[in-house]
């Protein structure tokens, strides 16, 4: 028997709404086992009838029948376990879990006195409108590629795109520190090419390079971008690490906006029982690490998410999250001019459009592109 | 149409093998989607006839009938377009392409010229051996817990653990910075402890903290460890973020051995038709980003992994990888003692057996129990 151990906890809990795949009973089962595998992962037998037990043990909350075949269980874990760090958060809701199959995490509901643990977006959507002057309107943005380009290519584009009046020109996620357009060369150059842009057009766009690199190289290049006069920075939390992107999001002398992006995070969201849900990956997670805008693949693009996928993370950009800023849903992702007015209907003006290779499409002309897809979006507005 | 572009590349390319999910046209089309989907994620008929297309593209190799319903496609990169990185690696192997159903990468097959950009594991099973004083026999590994013990309960189990001969006592995964048992005096009790034990064994027995944590305290924390005498350190990379953990491989001065936890990895495995083989995240990465051992749950125990996804594992292990070293695989999750002479035919020689709870539930004492666990080990080598 482990010795009586008597903790000195707040009381308070967090909550995780799973969805487990079987009948009842199997539910039942794999909703006990959630309990100890998330917090003590030890036989539940050797312990007494102590805190730990009675306070650190996951406790099913709730179990609900959701079809014959799936139920959705609650389940609480004092705020303590996660130490208060993102890390370990994730860890408690879903680190072993994650490695049996039929377990999905579908929601979060945090308390007060752990979301204050986060500062969340530094931007949000107030803040990131505020920041690029842009009133009630959908966002633009684009991404700056193909891969192979030189930095200069790459710089004429961005100059393009800006004179058409794109609010946020990002690099595409495939552009980090290759020979051919070298990180340092393609932010000082893209940076240099938007700003020359503005200072014709009176427009405030942004460049947004994206930062995710080597763990011990990703601050230094948000200060070189932030010194080269980029406008916000991309990174792609599954690569990186979801912490890196909070730790970001909190630096005071960086404090521009992030874009996440959600390259090597599908396997979490390709099965509809397993891994976690669109609405708790590309909307709790990423706002709680710090993202001022969520970018994923929007529906009836290249990739597979549904609209109602979609509209989930939607909600989940935007959910009461005590302090933490609503931010912006990014879709992107094959999407093209003709799917403006289908988008308009489904997101509002709450919303970064990601155009990249369908401005390309348009034809030759990239500042009429611009303008165009831009025309598309103001006139609502 | 994009300018012409002519690159000075080498001509390297790296391969990725997929299991793609479809038949023959599915499979093909969805070969030639991901050539440009990880590279130029842009509109291939407006790239002309130069490098960009010639160099920058993936190829599709070979593409092999598995089944009626899977192909697997060899595609190659150049090496270029990882940028010699860890994290752009991972996003030219899987970033967009992780978000699609149906495909899952198999094995990574990695050019000299790519892999001398790694150091690896710093150790690898023979510097392991060295390190610990240990000659041809398996290596015994256990983990402290429950969550909720102090720092002082953690610390008398890590004597008796050592007392008892277990040659690496780690933390449980879920021991992170929490008031119950803070990082460092956690660290500091449970190293000293070791050492107590050490001292009257004549053993060389280590602590093994785990330092998962947020991103800007893991390298300090790592730190603060190798001062307070701990003989490894655990991070989960699935929490962390991949290139942390080969930051922390690479660094001289905290120079210690690596165990990597698979926390919230799973959603990569959990199913057969997409995320990332156990042989390629478990063996290849975790040995790419410099694990010295990689943590995974052995099939039988309370996890859903096959003798032959375990035996995968294996295999990744030590798959011919240039210069880089062939680590331990370290099968755990629900071990117990009565499974130990299946595993030692399983296993053979070059395994670390994690058990954690198994231990406990042996009986009161835990010297004796390590002194069992050990004996069932030691006679055979």
């Amino acid at each position: 028997m482990i010795p009586d151990t008597f903790l000195n906890l707040s009381g308070e809990r967090f909550h995780v709404i799973y969805k487990l795949t079987g009948d009842e009973a199997t539910a039942r089962a794999k909703a006990d086992d959630i309990c100890i595998e998330q917090t003590i992962e030890f036989p539940a037998e050797l312990i007494g009838n102590d805190d730990i037990r009675g306070q650190i043990f996951g406790r099913v909350e709730s179990l609900t029948r959701l079809d014959d075949a799936h139920f959705e269980a609650a389940i609480s874990y004092a705020v303590e376990t996660s130490g208060f760090e993102l890390t370990q958060l994730l860890n408690v809701i879903f680190g072993n879990s994650s490695i049996k199959p039929g377990i999905r995490v579908e929601r979060l509901e945090l308390p007060d006195v752990l979301l204050q643990a986060f500062k969340g977006p530094r931007f949000g959507r107030d803040g990131l409108r505020d920041y690029l002057g842009v009133g009630q309107r959908p966002l633009l943005c684009t991404a700056l590629k193909p891969m192979g380009l030189s930095a200069q290519a790459l710089a004429d584009y961005a100059f393009q795109f800006a004179l058409g009046g794109i609010d946020m020109i990002k690099d595409d996620h495939g552009l980090a520190d290759q020979s051919f357009a070298p990180f340092e060369a393609r932010v000082a150059a893209c940076a240099a090419a938007v700003a020359r842009a503005n200072a014709e057009t009176g427009f405030n766009c942004i460049y947004v390079p994206n930062i995710t690199a080597p763990a011990n190289q990703i601050l230094d290049k948000a200060r070189f971008a932030k010194q080269a006069s980029a406008g916000g920075l991309m990174i792609a939390p599954g690569l990186s690490g979801f912490d890196v992107m909070r730790q970001l999001a909190d630096d005071d002398d960086i404090a521009l906006p992030i874009l996440s992006h959600p390259a090597l995070q599908g396997s979490y969201v390709t099965s509809p029982d397993n891994g976690i849900s669109h609405y708790a990956l590309f909307g709790q997670l990423a706002r709680l690490a710090g993202a001022d805008g969520t970018i994923y693949p929007n529906y009836g693009g290249r990739f597979s998410f549904s609209r109602d996928e979609c509209q989930s993370i939607v909600e989940g950009t935007a959910v009461a999250m005590h302090h933490l800023k609503p931010i912006f849903p990014a879709p992107g992702g094959g999407m093209s001019l003709d799917r403006v007015d289908d988008m308009r209907q489904f997101y509002g003006k709450d919303v970064i459009y990601l155009i990249g290779g369908g401005l390309h499409r348009q034809g030759g002309d990239l500042v009429e592109n611009g303008r165009y897809f831009r025309e598309m979006i103001y006139p609502l507005h």
